[in-house]
């Protein structure tokens, strides 16, 4: 039986490229950008006006002049004028383009204006006050966005300023989900005594979709032949198979052997950890095979533990692990590493893990009363209130 | 001029109800439930098998029997059958109704099968070991998740489960984002040298995507009639408008004024605060207008601050704020609240916040080297490296 460790980067060793596509900027956020974003020109393109006032020519002010004619007015989105004469002002807006012969500006707040003439009512005021020079904040070519990082709010402003309106980004890998198990039914239907309905392949689903990649769904009987064929097409057609469930001991649980006679490569079958022990990982050259033991909390936690980074980095990213501080004593004696659901709270810039105990893998609906999994190590029996350990978060 | 503080609550006390809708539970992730979920059966639903291997009457065991002839086998999905003799056991597979007259399983691991006969190989088991008893986990009619849940991969696991295969969540408002100025162009356009791109607008639509909020968007040029006719509509059609510019003092900041002649009952204008002072909040009965600064960061920084906790509000969900620690020295000496960007990073538990220089509220490009404001209350002028403040994050 393999560690954590090892899995973990067993995992990370056989990463895909899923290569790029071009998309809308517009539907690009939570996608990973795959160019450099330059400036088109600087920033800002002009010299601007930052608040609205009166743009005057510095001097004047300096040699003592208050009262100045309003030549004029400079707004946003208007070609530049010229202030004509030094002693004038011309009036102008936020977003404007300074005047030219103008340097300074001095807003409403601090004016007056009566019959066509503005007085400034304040004795001190800066060179080049409230004007943001052309280029302040980048020049044409500068690079406002690196390659590689997740398109969020902030960037599509910078997108939609530099003109990118479509952009290149991470391709999403195919990702076919396969429930197996002849207890499961369908969601609409009413199961029988002895049935359960499907819920696993719809958690895999939603845990996806938290990284923007779509999949699709299908559920195969536990009866070999059909497993095979149905399998051997997936392979075919996917970038990753998710598998939940027909990974462990028991007699229908054919999926390593189908694996094998389809030419599935095994890289690890079981890791010590608890829950999701007889965890699968394998792949093909073109397919990466994730088969997850069954239990609910098991799948859930294996993708998050496993595919998530795996994710991650085919597709360029480096995650930062987040940590948290254990909020109770915990005991575990199990040479296993023990992914513990806890309740996230944030106090005084801390991450408080306060676990709360559900009754097992099978516990499906304790996940909701939790928003994470603390990683405690196998190399330890006895952790404390007060220590830090990774979390998986799944809110 | 209102402090922040008197802001949100102002904005806190016009949250509107946007009513509930029935969607499919597997689009629901990041919705908000509008009803109680239930079980609508015991969890798990019969004494279910959690480990493969045989079925044995622990009677048995405990009297010294060691080897049990194999009956038959009980399959997950099956209809349960029952040990006809007790001396006998049967094999049992993960997730398959415990046999009737069976009480304690022993795991294939611990069992060697020859000629029809398991022999167990070890010295110590318990009564009722790996069964997962019916109810455990809840009973019938226990609450499972409560109204007004965030939906995540957790409660769709439990939605699917319990059969719901649809589900009532809070109706999303009905949102109209505008930009006004005339010195913008569109995305695809080649600005002028007076002249930038729209981009306000698109940010605005990524920061309601967080939220799951779809969004429409126009921009209407700095003509009064026009933009009195078109907000006019909009007034009408929509439940919340945010506008981002024309709020200021310049000669073509017309929205103060027409919000004033169309009815909307402004609710305050101008907030002591860095950036995004000249906010502007109003209402009529069945609209929220929020006229946001025109400077991207103020449109920014203003959503997050006030937007986001008023649509948590009328959702009817309860945000922990977030704290982070500071980890430089700042000094901000105007009486103003200080929306300061800054890098996250989380180190032994602690969430870190790195103050980030930017250019003022224009340098839109700085938002990409950052990931949250940290809220410096208007109440210090020196804040020191290892104090907590609030923290509004947007990755």
């Amino acid at each position: 039986m393999i560690s954590v460790k090892e899995a973990l980067q067993t995992v990370l060793n056989s990463i895909q490229n899923f290569d790029f596509e071009e998309i809308p900027f517009i539907k690009s956020v939570g996608r990973i950008l795959k160019e450099t974003i330059v400036a088109d020109r600087d920033f800002p393109p002009f010299n601007r006006v930052s608040m609205d006032g009166i743009a005057i020519d510095f001097l004047q002010f300096k040699n003592g002049q208050r009262d100045f004619k309003i030549e004029g007015i400079q707004a946003a989105g208007s070609i530049q004028i010229a202030l004509q004469n030094s002693e004038n002002c011309i009036e102008v807006m936020t977003g404007a383009v300074l005047p030219n012969k103008a340097n300074t500006v001095i807003r409403y707040e601090d004016v007056t204006i009566e019959d066509g003439i503005a007085t400034i009512n304040i004795d001190t005021i800066n060179d080049a006050q409230n004007v943001h020079p052309k280029g302040k904040d980048g020049k044409v070519g500068d690079v406002l966005i690196t390659k590689n990082t997740i398109i969020s709010a902030a960037e599509i402003g910078v997108l939609a300023t530099v003109g990118k309106s479509t952009v290149k980004v991470a391709k999403q890998p195919k990702v076919m989900i396969v429930s197996t198990g002849d207890e499961l039914v369908g969601v609409d239907e009413i199961p029988l005594e002895h049935q359960i309905r499907r819920s696993n392949v719809f958690t895999l689903v939603s845990l996806l979709e938290r990284l923007n990649i779509p999949s699709e769904t299908a559920h195969i009987a536990d009866d070999k032949p059909i497993l095979k064929s149905k399998i051997e097409s997936y392979l075919q057609e996917y970038d990753v198979l998710l598998f939940s469930g027909a990974v462990s001991k028991g007699k229908y649980d054919f999926l390593p052997e189908v694996f094998d006679e389809l030419g599935v490569e095994k890289l690890f079958h079981k890791v010590a950890q608890r829950p999701g022990k007889p965890f699968f990982y394998g792949k093909t050259d073109s397919c990466n095979v994730f088969g997850f033991p069954g239990n609910p909390i098991s799948t859930f936690v294996n993708c998050l533990a496993y595919f998530y980074p795996w994710y991650y980095k085919s597709i360029g990213i480096k995650m930062e692990a987040e940590t948290a501080i254990l909020n109770a004593d915990v005991s575990f004696k199990p040479n296993l590493t023990y992914f513990l659901q806890v309740k996230l709270s944030s106090k005084f810039g801390h991450l408080i893990a306060t676990p709360i105990n559900g009754n097992g893998s099978g516990d499906l609906a304790s996940l909701v009363k939790t928003d994470a999994f603390i990683q405690l190590p196998n190399d330890k029996i006895e952790f404390k209130k007060g220590e830090v350990f990774p979390v998986l978060k799944y809110r």
